[in-house]
């Protein structure tokens, strides 16, 4: 242990820095079955519902676990057994949507981009046209293994021209990006709780069409998983089938207090566009290169270049930043070697500062003198 | 909001009270990559494999959600598509697991006996030698829903010798109720976070046949919930394959300390013995009357009749106790009234005493005289 224990700033995409507001909520325990805790679990799922502007048309329903959790409720309560799932794959999330719908058995096909890309919105609706046999299309709004932003809106409108149903995942994006479920049209929405509403991991949770959803019931072939029979049981007794993470809903509810006293998403995207810019501008004083196109950044988490002077390892700069108190996030592309920094969570642009000092501190010490591009 | 805000204490199965070390342990945000979490991680698996001396034999495999997520994930990833489980039945749990089974679409019997009797073992030994087809017996240690112990060192015994696989749901006796992998055999037990060993909910995992979950590749239909697929992940890089809850981990690596410091699964026990006995000698004074043979109670929950005075009812009583400051548990049976009070978590006699008190008041205040069971 260091002399000091002070935390170190997270700058990676979910778990990420909460606010100590959101973290104290948990030294309480709450009884599951406890109207005090069914008020929070309604309240969450309220707020989480307002901020895409689903009331009326959609619910949300929580999961436990991780978001991939809630992916794959959506994927096993929602597609009939006849569907037929089209994933737009440019990265790491896109493939884990697609796998986990061969997993269970669904016919699934890919429109697969570069990684370094944004999905091709013509591509897909020509694919659409071709394939009349696709009925559900699954698209990750914000790919986190590079940060690119999908253009939602525009594949929301090619989808729905071509009348097949919509599954977004928005993990990375939820509560900072603008998503309004009266402008674009959807069967299902999936975030989590540990990223951009800045509460602590343990919860996924689906925002759902609720007409879709009614219509499901008895198709889930996983207990735990079946989203239809999770919902029924929530509206019914306000309570959660199964255990809740108690704490991490409690501190869920806290940081979306939080959020809605700050600003709401627009402040939160505003947060973190100021968070992402200053990065990018520090970044490049340092010489180092963004893998992306800004107007393909999404202003959430920022792939870099590594550097190709042979001083250089990812594991020697994630130590040297790490003993300046500040978490980086590794690359996860397979043909060039980038690492990647967040800008989202309980943070500013101090923090950001911070970390790009802490950067070039730890470059400096390496002796990274040649900061190019590895690769291009 | 009362005057005062002291937490209630969770006189239920799990969620419940912990102490505030545990609780203090979730003020910290984990990187879920950094090799500080993957310490924690590592921490975890092996106490929790420890508490049933299963180092060497047995492997610990967390998995986020709840229990029942860790169940599925058991009966998905060991059970080959020629396996054939049989359930012991008594309760709701038990009831549970053979539903899992079945959605999953695995051939499934059970063996039904009575709520408020232990599993029959002579009858598990009958059905095995005259059903050569079942491959997997499924055994609830202790039934939550009424608090029975069932005879977990004879059902092992009898499996094993009829050459067959054991799972063991060990969710609210792990960590309390003696189970020993040296002196038992089993291919996988299942427990969470939130129960014995008193962390907060939020995270299950399994102990299993390291042997017959190397086997068990490429098995689970379902991509979250693939328990060797988690295990290979997390020995290859230390993490979890996808978000783990870091909060809840960090608070059950606290939480397993202090059961360390504390003495351990025998000192556990003591604890929770002394406060069912304490709690069934007051009830009693009160007039109350539990539903279960003292040979079959668990030191884990108690169900005690309804009194059949009309002054009752179950959601006045749980409110005047709540306002008291204690959280009672419901019933679960189908057929007889009742109500659940837990002896588990972070408290000690004084906690059972008082909450006695609380009921004893609340049921003066309710005008309840007649005390004796609503139905027998």
């Amino acid at each position: 242990m260091p002399v000091h224990d002070r935390d170190p700033i997270l700058l990676t995409p979910g778990p990420l820095t909460t606010s100590l507001a959101t973290r104290c909520a948990m030294l309480r325990d709450h009884g599951s079955w406890d109207a005090g805790f069914n008020a929070i679990t309604a309240r969450v799922r309220a707020a989480l519902l307002a901020v895409v502007n689903g009331a009326g048309s959609h619910v949300c329903v929580p999961m436990q676990g991780s978001g991939t959790f809630a992916v794959e409720a959506v994927l096993g309560t929602l597609v009939p057994p006849a569907g037929h799932l089209l994933v737009l794959v440019n990265g790491a999330y896109g493939t884990r949507m697609a796998r986990a719908a061969r997993l269970m058995g669904l016919a699934v096909s890919v429109l697969e981009c570069a990684e370094d890309r944004a999905v091709d919105v013509a591509a897909l609706a020509a694919r659409l046209a071709a394939e009349p046999q696709i009925t559900h299309v699954g698209a990750i709004h914000c790919e986190t293994s590079t940060g690119i932003l999908n253009p939602l809106d525009e594949i929301a409108a090619v989808v729905e021209r071509a009348g097949r149903a919509l599954f977004v995942d928005a993990m990375s994006s939820f509560g900072a990006l603008p998503i309004d479920a009266r402008r674009i049209r959807f069967d299902a929405l999936v975030a989590a709780s540990g990223k951009c509403v800045e509460g602590p991991p343990g919860m996924g949770f689906a925002i759902v069409r609720g007409d879709v959803l009614a219509a499901s019931e008895g198709r889930s072939r996983s207990l735990s998983l079946d989203l239809h029979d999770q919902w029924q049981y929530m509206e019914r007794t306000g309570q959660w089938r199964f255990t809740p993470p108690t704490h991490v809903v409690a501190a869920l509810d806290a940081a979306l207090d939080q959020y809605a006293a700050q600003g709401g998403q627009a402040a939160r995207l505003a947060r973190y566009r100021a968070n992402c810019d200053a990065l990018l501008v520090a970044m490049a004083a340092l010489g180092l290169t963004p893998l992306l196109d800004a107007a393909i950044q999404a202003p959430i988490i920022v792939t870099f270049h590594a550097p190709r002077d042979p001083a250089y390892t990812f594991a020697r700069l994630y130590e040297a930043v790490r003993a300046r108190g500040f978490i980086l996030y590794p690359g996860k592309l397979t043909r060039i070697e980038t690492f990647r920094v967040g800008c989202i969570g309980a943070i500013g642009e101090a923090e950001i500062v911070q970390a790009v000092h802490a950067v070039g501190d730890a470059l400096a010490q390496m002796g990274v003198q040649d900061r190019r591009p590895a690769q291009t």
